[in-house]
């Protein structure tokens, strides 16, 4: 813990006043003031490199030109800012824009919905529909699952602290092994399937059967192409709707701008939030299969679910990002580096690696400490990289995807600075 | 209903992609673009005036100059944007702002949760914390309340279309009838005490008890000093915490900053969101009594938790209107003159009034579905002005409390107007 | 307490290796041996009245006379015992017996299903019964009311200490307050119709209200014949199944066989049990409107939902007590004797009296700790007399509906000389 | 379906009045009179073998001549026979007689809890009290478990249509795969280790796990010995009570009393009902490791904890029985000679076995339905024997133990006619 820096007069108010909840400033302690692209400044200037980007929030960098030029202009023009689920030309050109940029050229035909403006809320709002659309109750979710912290959704996570939390039972959620969580000889979906063909198993028929195509918060577990389509096959045999929280995992961080893109799988609701509004402002959004838009005019509603500004910002990165296919291009290309890199620290180090497009993890299984080691030496030495896995033992980088060769070598440069450091 | 206008091009893409669940554009169904103080702009640049005000998100009107002005420097300066729960320098500010002009004048002591950026995240911490601190799990909420829409929200909230929308059980909660629910005679806190203290009643010792000091969603009803003293100290004697939701009366809706100053009540915990951040932007904060502050670190998070520019938005709201007492007394001059007029309105046409500072409703308890034709003319006549209760039988005034008289009187105008030619 | 008498080595087995959880054992600590009518008596031949009557499992005394000869000859004759629920001459012969001397006389059209055999278990079923008719999930009870200790029936019940003892929540069951509650002015019905009638009060419409008429362990609180005719109404305006649990007040407590039959009622499922074998042995019988038949076959089960050798002496007890109103006249005698008595103990003692039959309660309101001090006096005279009450403040009478002149006599007087000695 | 033979008045009652709930009776139509030891006889004189056993409540046979004539006695000499949880004679020496024969001979040290009379009820004491010794709320129980048909054991047992049927969640349950259920390669135990370990598993650490060592219902799956030993050690080592369900294969039905004395297990809780009276008689009882006995005095309860009558006759059979070892060694020959028998039918029609001691299976996974079919022309013949497993594929063989040869032999017999004539 690097708190308690009593010099630092503003951080004395955030420990006189801010509850003890706070987390992220424990790790990473300095007072932001500035950031552009992949570099965070604290309030004396002091550059750091961010391979963390707002755990998933942004992947086009911070402060990004066209999202910004946008914001400053819509502000400026008097651009109406709140209007609940009222119509406004900022919502109209919004959906138009992800309309002609993500559904056409996959030729996925989806409704939007807009849900309160956190992630937590667009899986709440995915399992509602579910459950209504199904008249079933239960939703399977997989080991090592993070869907977020409200009730509903904090009874399909995994971690087993933020779940005491609760304070109450957490229902209606069966668990399921996610891939490989029995090792590479046990076929997870082949037990899925026997639960839901055995009318004795004890697992309920679900409504839906929700998932992460690759865990991040759960340690950067990659499910393989198989297995994600036997998922969805299992699922429609059994009337079961099939969700991706694509919360972190979406918007390019995987490469292409969904997940599942590399699988054949087509889900039946996506829940997308953090990195869609590319300006860091609280964005959500659940797509239906249209059949499924079987919802009650505000059956599910919240204050914020039309967040203007975010409609502009999310606008432009679409437009500026998605009309072709240069940032996926310079994903991949950006991954292989990554990729490279980690491979010859893994080695070095007695580690291994996993990760797809620019998630990419060092995984510390015999050292579990190490991982959180490394991040806490790098901080020291200007990067900001964070942990995951039930033991924290993985080592996460994830950069913006438009991070610059020089800033993303600097940064991985440090991480093996780090690690020599405490070998 | 007044959709389907299909001579209106961007109406159509709202009707062909966004989920059937949205709602007020249904009521309201102008495409918006522009706004200012209390008067929004549709894309023709017809304007509306306000008498909605973001359901209470925009008590200081739209695009204040101050908070625009703010926005406008810190985005064009590269301030940073999205932090999660690390510290920054707007986040410093708006804590000392709120210390400031809030904490201190009124000799508070609250430690400051910033949850995930919706109300209903804000009262999910409220209750979590509450669980948790107390060792309990039942929490009593009132009659026709409405505290969001989550899991663990929607289990206290009233409305029975929205629990149904659950499609599974909603749990550990006990509903207790709200002041005035039974009528001038029954002593509802009476009863509250009564089966707290039997030991057999059924009711389980609540972990906490959530009030809104006035009901807006549940029809404009307010609660008299008397009984609200009463719920302080039953919880007290019960070991509850007493929790109360300003979320939609808070920030000066009711003339004070906090709903209950009116009384001597000094809630354990606070849920604010809405007007906290002055622009429309999502925004959320748990005030917790320091000794509640018992969470472990990251406890209770979300990726929005630290949404910078509501940060810099807020502090320009707190600095301009809560560092003096212009604005509370200016509401309390407004609201008396609505009042009036209302009291008016209410003898010529056979309702009854009621509210506190600027939410003041006209009551047609014997012709219900009058306040929804109301709503409807006045919208026609270019009034935006919602219902509220139970029933839809309230005419629910909310203008932003910055609203200049000219165009108040003109609102008021234009919900006499409509009376008449419904009459 | 009682316990701990070391000289009596029949207790000391009980002591070394009964659970904790043993209750009337340490009122009344005598080793029991043998009992006829109204007395029981222990190893050493000492008599006991029993003012108790198996809480209401032995409304017609102990060994009954016609009831034991028959058991006698059903084992002699090789009768058979246990069947499930297989057919068995002993069934028909119950069932035949309960249309002709309960269902005919009254009218009552109801279909007969023998659940496991305890009234937990009937309760269980009925509940489930209505959930799945109505599909609906909320089941209203009331205050002070008790309805068994699994997991279903517990949810129903009032007490707090035997809730928390469930170890987890008790969920789908709103509380409403009993016919009294809130005192002689607050029209309880009222407030349960209206929130019944409003969408927003946040009790959802119910699939049953389960109504005990008298309240037995909750404190003798009789319900008003025009409060129960006012919740059959209201259940029936909405929806509700009515379910009135008459296990421990039905088969003659309250004079006639149906607690309900005073008033206009007839409930769409009734739970019946203890005395309904009137041998002591477990039975549990749960009553359906034809029309609610709606089970599917073994949909609710149980091993010993058949037990043959309570049908021969539930049948013996239908044909001896119920052909002819003989019972029902001498239990409104003897009730009349009762009321008179514990009426002249209450003006002199400081107390009041309730009840309703055989069940007849003398309440310490004032002096609460005084009725279980009475009790445990009465036992040391040779009277087994309980105390109920959500603070055990009523001595409760609840001798055998058969019992003699002489003994009830003698069993008032050692109320009368306990008191007298207590003051 | 056999029903509906309109000729036989008897059956028109049942029809008529006996709810549709009612199951067996359908399968096996007769009208049942006497009984006596392994024969049961309708209202003809007809004689039935009884490979049921009353689905495992009457190990000792229909009217074991002792049980019986204790039975008379106790009847005839006016023993008490209701007594709630009073101390009687009759229960002192049902305790002693446990000590002796039971505990003592095994070295066990356990307390006695005598819950309610049916299984369902000493699950529900089981979990409750595993829910307050440990202060956790989940319980973990296996996939193809029964338990029960109340809320909470219900909420335990795997069978989805009769979960179904509860109409409301069934909460605080997690669910793993029994021994064998993935297949022999598959250690299902590895997977139970695991996710207890895993801090971010989903799975809760549970309050306990519950366990049949032989799964009746659930289609006769034998748990192995090595898989049993790991299970008692994953439990302690995660800090869960072991509660095992031998209500079903408990008092001998394996050959010794607990199913579980074929392993290292002693349990922390051991459930026991159905066969414990010897009688048919409903009785249950909850085992107690001491230390666990923190139960308050009636925090579970219930009207019939206490049936003297079942105390009797169950001492009658544990004299009688298990004093020495000859039933054990009997039925160690009969289930072989059973085994022996059951393996040639199982070659010559393409079946296979598996079982312990008089609970044995013909297993047709690839016809399922000819279990059925056995089943009801084995009835024509004169033979009760029922089904089990998720798809009713396996013949269940359950003879009392006492069953003679020639009885034996003959209801084989029967099994192998009607396996020819369906062929």
């Amino acid at each position: 813990m690097l708190m308690g820096t009593p010099e630092n007069a503003k951080t004395t108010v955030i420990e006189r006043l801010e509850s003890n909840v706070r987390s992220y400033c424990r790790s990473f302690p300095a007072v932001f003031a500035r950031a552009e692209g992949s570099v965070m400044y604290d309030t004396d200037g002091r550059p750091y490199i961010d391979f963390f980007a707002g755990a998933g929030a942004l992947n086009y960098g911070h402060n990004e030109p066209l999202v910004r030029e946008r914001m400053l202009a819509y502000i400026r023009d008097g651009g109406i800012g709140h209007t609940l689920d009222m119509t406004t030309q900022a919502k109209c050109a919004f959906i138009e824009a992800f309309e002609r940029t993500i559904l056409i050229p996959r030729e996925l035909s989806y409704k939007l919905m807009f849900t309160g403006p956190t992630g937590t809320n667009a899986v709440e709002a995915a399992i509602k529909l579910a459950r209504k659309v199904t008249g079933r109750r239960s939703v399977i979710a997989f080991t090592n699952a993070f869907h977020g912290m409200t009730l509903g959704s904090l009874s399909l996570t995994g971690n087993r602290s933020q779940r005491r939390g609760a304070g109450v039972g957490l229902h209606d959620v069966a668990r399921m092994p996610y891939d490989g969580y029995l090792g590479p000889d046990v076929d997870t979906m082949g037990y899925l399937d026997r639960v839901l063909d055995d009318p004795s198993s004890g697992i309920d028929l679900p409504a839906a059967i929700i998932v992460e195509t690759v865990q991040a918060e759960g340690g950067i577990n990659v499910a393989s192409i198989g297995w994600l389509n036997r998922l969805q096959a299992i699922a429609r045999r059994h009337g079961a709707l099939l969700i991706v929280d694509d919360i972190q995992i979406g918007c390019g961080r995987t490469v292409p701008f969904f997940s599942f893109e590399r699988s054949d799988v087509v889900p039946d609701i996506v829940c997308l939030s953090k990195s869609l509004s590319a300006s860091g402002l609280p964005f959500a959004l659940t797509l239906l299969r249209p059949e499924l838009d079987q919802w009650a005019p505000g059956e599910h509603n919240g204050t914020f679910r039309g967040n203007n500004l975010a409609f502009v910002s999310g606008t432009a990165a679409l437009e500026r990002y998605w009309s072709d296919d240069k940032l996926e291009r310079e994903t991949t290309e950006k991954s292989a580096r990554v990729r490279e890199k980690l491979g010859g620290l893994a080695e070095a180090y007695g580690a291994t690696t996993r990760g797809l497009g620019l998630m990419q993890g060092l995984v510390f299984d015999r050292q579990p400490e190490l991982a959180r080691a490394v991040s806490r030496s790098a901080y020291e030495r200007g990067l900001l990289i964070e942990t995951a896995g039930a033991h924290d033992q993985v080592l996460k980088l994830m950069p913006a995807l438009t991070i610059d060769d020089a800033t993303l070598e600097a940064g991985l440069a440090i991480i093996e600075d780090s690690l020599r450091a405490l070998s």
